[in-house]
């Protein structure tokens, strides 16, 4: 069952559209690695990124905030009291926040960090295959029986379409729109499954472009509160087609990024309407 | 009240050539974000960084540098005895050191954190026009009163030309150069006021340049320590003219970072003098 | 005495493949500084960069690495037990590991630092001509007596040939494979001594190619456990490569970065095979 393109890419205009107006300053409590591309990816979509993650400030700031994001990749013991206290005040106040469980399972210490986080009520989750499994996995029957079955590692030895079931169920657990990138892209509210198939694979060849993604979802459910799936949907299409566009004037990675981010800051709705592709699954 | 533009051109190039004959060592205790692109910035114009900053090695490494950047962008209690030790240690050595507000207004820590540096008598303060004007305020009276009045967030809410009288109260209270970024980069030092108008608006749209300029006022104040008003001038200029040279290669905002770097890098007498666009205020 | 130099340029095609192929997951705990530069200089190479570094997951975590770096360039205190730890794990299961002792002389603190980790005993160190020259000074002898007379800062203020004699001894008391960056790039293993003549010097206006560096000879270390002094000079040689190829196209150092990047993803047999310039030394 294939929805008419151009629906998907209407929507994901008009979502971009909405950031580049109102701008949404994005609070970011994310790894050492991603913060630069992190923070000019959102400056390039149009909005406001703020990498603050001080516990003395929390609460003086989270609160003006339209949408945050929690990245664990570099995660030690010192980062967890920001991290629970501003996704609790982001859960609390209805802003919305967007969790990232980079490599989960490549420890108990950072999966029992993410379960903690997950009942914070994340708006969405976005990882790739690899986390996504292993998330739903631990988040569904007791963590530490399940742990030694999980994969480990930080890039996904799965491939997003094997993921789909594990999406869903940690969708119904958690309450979150779950995102799984990958060649399809896959997002789920736990009921309904929608892929959208842009992108090109050296975009793996770039560090923080997962990372930089969840940032993006978080200001597109900025700035479309109440329809979280389809805020999620529009952010994964829309870096998927500056990567394509992007990919056109690369010779390399390094080439790649840097037209990604130029292309995300030049899209235009003919762009969108004739390249972004989202199918509904299941 | 116009002063001859080459003036200022000759002046930033000589600014410039000094810092590439010395390679002044600038020490950066900087936030996370902007440590790449600060870096990057002050190799290109010719100076040597340095991002130590674990308070155990500031009395022997501190001594040696020409000049310090404190800038307080991902501030956490842990770094404030770091920063402090190091502005202290310059202040008594007569090492310049330039001060980032970052985003001053967003908690109460944050204000005081700054305040605390302020006292420490850096030679340049540089910020955009909210921060500016936030910190003049609140160092100017009590500042648990004034909090509340104050602009909150990290992005500018203010024109540059609206902080003129902010920034040389500031200056006039602290000792310190001000600079203030924005359309119009102002500069004072609490009596002549200069403003150059170099620039382009595409650079607020790569994450760290604010933190970077900074850097490279502290480098050029490194190479001519008693005139710290013009030296700061200067840095604005060349950085601005860069921007401007980079941006006639640009197609995004990723492309400019890339040919600033390579402008700044690059930059001889002829750009400076015909580009160099500075004027006095009042 | 000069081997033929596509002797030495197969060898690091070889090397190149072998990591292309296996993909090799190199663990970093490395500088806030370089943690870009050094992700997407392993992911361009074909390895998996991973950033953990919290002490409370290495023992799950690092044992399944293929190689490990540790950089000290933004030392604290409070890194020093998961370097230490992760180094300790590498050495006791024969897991390769590099150390980059970046501006070893700035600091006792900096200086005890890097020789207990060399007691952990590292496969391949990796510094500029002074770092190597303060290290092996430091390592022969009463640290605490020698630190005066050390070189300060991080930059060079050596040649790299001038470091030939304090290589081949720091070789000879750790056990490791020495590298020292510089006009000729050197490798020895205390008895053996090589010199890759690639490269161009507008590398070093870049921040963080040294580290990257370190985390290539990682890299290529852990696909040719046993030969280490090999390995090493591969990765040297093949970052040196790609230089020369990036300058062809670049315009300063920030477009050297980026096409030094994609050369480096691009790099095929025939490059290697006519620019690789190894020669033995003595």
């Amino acid at each position: 069952m294939e929805e008419p393109p151009n629906e998907w890419g209407k929507k994901a205009w008009e979502h971009l559209s909405l950031v580049r107006t109102h701008s949404p300053l994005i609070q970011c409590i994310t790894n050492f690695v991603s913060m630069d591309l992190m923070a000019n990816t959102l400056l390039s979509a149009g909005a406001s990124p703020a990498m603050l993650y001080s516990a003395e400030e929390l609460h003086h700031f989270t609160p003006r905030v339209s949408a945050l994001t929690v990245n664990i990749g570099t995660l030690t013991p010192s980062w967890l009291p920001a991290m629970n206290t501003a996704a609790q005040l982001c859960s609390s106040l209805s802003i919305p926040w967007v969790l990232d469980p980079v490599a989960v399972s490549a420890s108990p210490f950072r999966l029992n960090a993410c379960l903690e986080l997950v009942r914070l009520r994340p708006n969405v989750i976005r990882g790739n295959a690899s986390e996504i499994i292993a998330l739903s996995l631990a988040s569904s029957t007791q963590p530490a029986l399940n742990h030694d079955a999980a994969p480990k590692g930080v890039d996904s030895v799965h491939e997003s379409m094997d993921a789909i079931e594990a999406a869903k169920l940690l969708a119904q657990t958690s309450g979150a729109v779950v995102a799984v990138s990958g060649a399809t892209d896959i997002v789920t509210d736990g009921n309904r499954v929608f892929g959208a198939h842009n992108g090109v694979a050296m975009m793996q060849k770039i560090t923080a472009t997962g990372c930089s993604l969840t940032a993006l979802i978080a200001a597109f459910v900025a700035v479309d509160k109440s329809h979280a799936l389809d805020a999620a949907m529009s952010a994964l299409a829309v870096f998927g087609v500056a990567g394509e566009l992007g990919m056109k004037m690369a010779k390399g990675p390094a080439s790649l990024r840097l037209h990604l981010i130029d292309a995300l800051y030049g899209l235009d709705e003919a762009a969108l309407l004739s390249h972004v592709n989202v199918t509904t699954l299941c």
